[in-house]
């Protein structure tokens, strides 16, 4: 049977380039890059080629690039670390109800630790509002954390206010965006747009899962959370993990120009769309102005995991909600004010460059015959 | 150039079906494991296998191996989320002056946190007393942190000791061991020696870089360090890294029979330390009884750094101290009381089960025309 894997949100195959780097590094050039010899600095000169090519798609320095686990890790640096080194000077954090949990998690610790943690609620198009944004931040407020475009709707959040804000209310904060569903798909440079940490997955564009980057601005300061040799500025220590590093850069480096792909998936997304609200009982929870490599949309009426295994038993993968929130009801699409009859039968579809229309009607087809099929079977 | 590379407690080439068991997952069975479709069930199958595998080299339940991003990860989730846990109970916490960094650097943030930490030290051969850890293990305990097996020595702790120390002092105290130079080599066997916490990493025994697990008993409770979508029983959230967690598994399973490797190790040593020690200027720094992989000595007279490059350019790669201390004065060294002249000469070579008699020929010449000719050079 073909596989349609509609799920690219969740993660994405590795390209071709990126696990050949990664197949040469752990059995070849496999040295320690902290090893003085041969194969140490083979192993140190992969990883700066690989920092140089984040650095240069993010329009940033290689000093600027740590490197992290994943996204999860660089998302708890970025927050804690942020939080931890602002901590003298104010209480206060501005974020989102709509983050992903590896920035909502350690935000609910920080309220343990005695932070005042500002949760910003999204619109119906799960967008926060620039107001919402200016008016949270205050001169106390020391960090402040919004995502690039949601995970599950696919909004793009007003990541330019952010500086903004800041700078209007004279606060010392510290302006994180967790980038991981951006990167690659939008241009992001941190810099220009005042953001001082930025947060990279490597398997959501093709690279290798157990690597992902912290963007760390030259003028910020963010205290360490994890102790040890030294390695990555004393950020991140740890023995660098060379063949995953040079796989991101690998992948990072097979990046499609974002523009033209950007514009060939709205082509898909759009053609996905109309052949999807032909259907009776598909209602769209995406956006207009969403990113277009995901859809979100309910089948009412069917129960999110069962349309999702109806899907997959036709090889056709996609995603209830994230994937990171297995089982439990989606906080993005409550807080965006959806009704419950769509929170529980919503799906999510996202795309690849490697997605097709084919991909798209087969898709369609499946879920008119999963409302039929399903439908049917209920009454 | 036939390169011979003798830094194998640094790190180690991937082994082949490590390796292909990676590229699978990043190719193939690519799913996200927390995905509900047949690609992330796969993906979690192939997570479960691996976690099996671990489980099963130290006699231990699935449930209790946690994976991290590596040795260091490990390390700084048991000693600070040990400690974390433990902070009602008591503020000492036992450990040596010889640990790795990732172990002895989250020490001197507990310290500064307000926690008492004792760091014991080694005798001469790099071994900590048996007697001075019950003397240092108090009632108020809450963490003890040895190693298993020093890193650039090779010297063989009292792991067993621990147990019975927090037995005789009724201390609440975790037990936990870094066993990263130990694993694969020695048996460990964590619920027999009465150890809660126990770390692992990938890198050292053929497996891949930017993994590793934790033992964490299941009569033991840590604090999470990173917070996210609960993936690791909430105690390492992120996507599982599941071609790197695979080709754990894979290696772990590649793994000998550690006695009959130890005793071919042990000729390879023996051979190795009968080829120097006839060699003037040469002072082996290791213990007769440590751990047959490493070998370290002193070339006395000539700068380690100086004699790494000697030999590089031969082909031969070994280590000054270890890879993770690059450049500094090793620390291990220093508590093991050798003299400066001794410590400033220091070099490490591992062996890895591909080593040779014919390496350990190659490291002999090296060595000796090492000594006559840069001895030469300086006068």
């Amino acid at each position: 049977m073909e596989e349609i894997y509609l799920d690219n949100s969740a993660t994405t195959r590795v390209c071709e380039k990126s696990a050949e780097k990664v197949l040469e590094l752990m059995t070849q050039c496999y040295g320690n890059p902290s090893s003085l010899h041969k194969k140490g600095l083979e192993a140190q000169r992969e990883v700066a080629h690989a920092r140089q090519a984040v650095a240069v798609s993010l329009s940033a320095q290689p000093r600027e690039i740590i490197f992290t686990s994943g996204g999860t890790e660089a998302n708890n640096l970025a927050v804690l670390g942020g939080a931890a080194a602002g901590r003298r000077r104010g209480k206060r954090i501005v974020t989102t109800a709509i983050e992903h949990p590896s920035v909502l998690e350690p935000m609910r610790q920080l309220e343990k630790e005695g932070f005042e943690v500002v949760f910003l609620t999204p619109d119906a198009d799960g967008r926060v509002p620039e107001e919402a944004v200016l008016k949270a931040v205050t001169g106390d407020t020391i960090l402040i954390s919004v995502m690039a475009v949601n995970n599950e709707l696919g909004s793009i959040q007003p990541i330019e206010v952010l500086k903004k804000a800041v700078k209007r209310a004279g606060a010392p904060a510290l302006v994180h965006v967790d980038g991981v569903q951006a990167y690659g798909k939008l241009p992001l440079r941190p810099e220009k747009l005042g953001i001082d940490l930025l947060t990279v997955s490597g398997h959501k564009i093709h690279g290798p899962k157990g690597v992902g980057a912290l963007y760390v601005s030259k003028n910020a300061r963010i205290l360490p959370r994890t102790f040890g040799g030294g390695q990555e500025r004393e950020l991140r220590p740890g023995t660098e993990a060379a063949p995953l590093i040079a796989g991101l850069g690998a992948a990072v480096e097979e990046l499609p120009d974002w523009r033209q792909a950007y514009s060939r998936m709205e082509k898909l997304r759009d053609y996905t769309l109309q052949k999807l609200s032909g259907l009776e009982g598909v209602e769209v929870n995406s956006p207009v102005e969403g990113l277009p490599y995901l859809l979100n949309f309910s089948a009412l009426g069917i129960r999110s995991e069962t349309m999702l295994h109806f899907l997959a038993q036709r090889g056709i993968y996609v995603s209830s909600g994230s994937a990171c929130a297995k089982g439990k009801q989606s906080h993005v699409l409550k807080a965006a004010g959806l009704p419950d009859s769509r929170i529980s039968s919503a799906i999510r579809v996202s795309f690849s460059r490697e997605s097709t229309k084919r991909d798209a009607d087969a898709l369609a087809e499946g879920v008119r015959e999963g409302l039929a099929c399903l439908a049917r079977a209920r009454r």
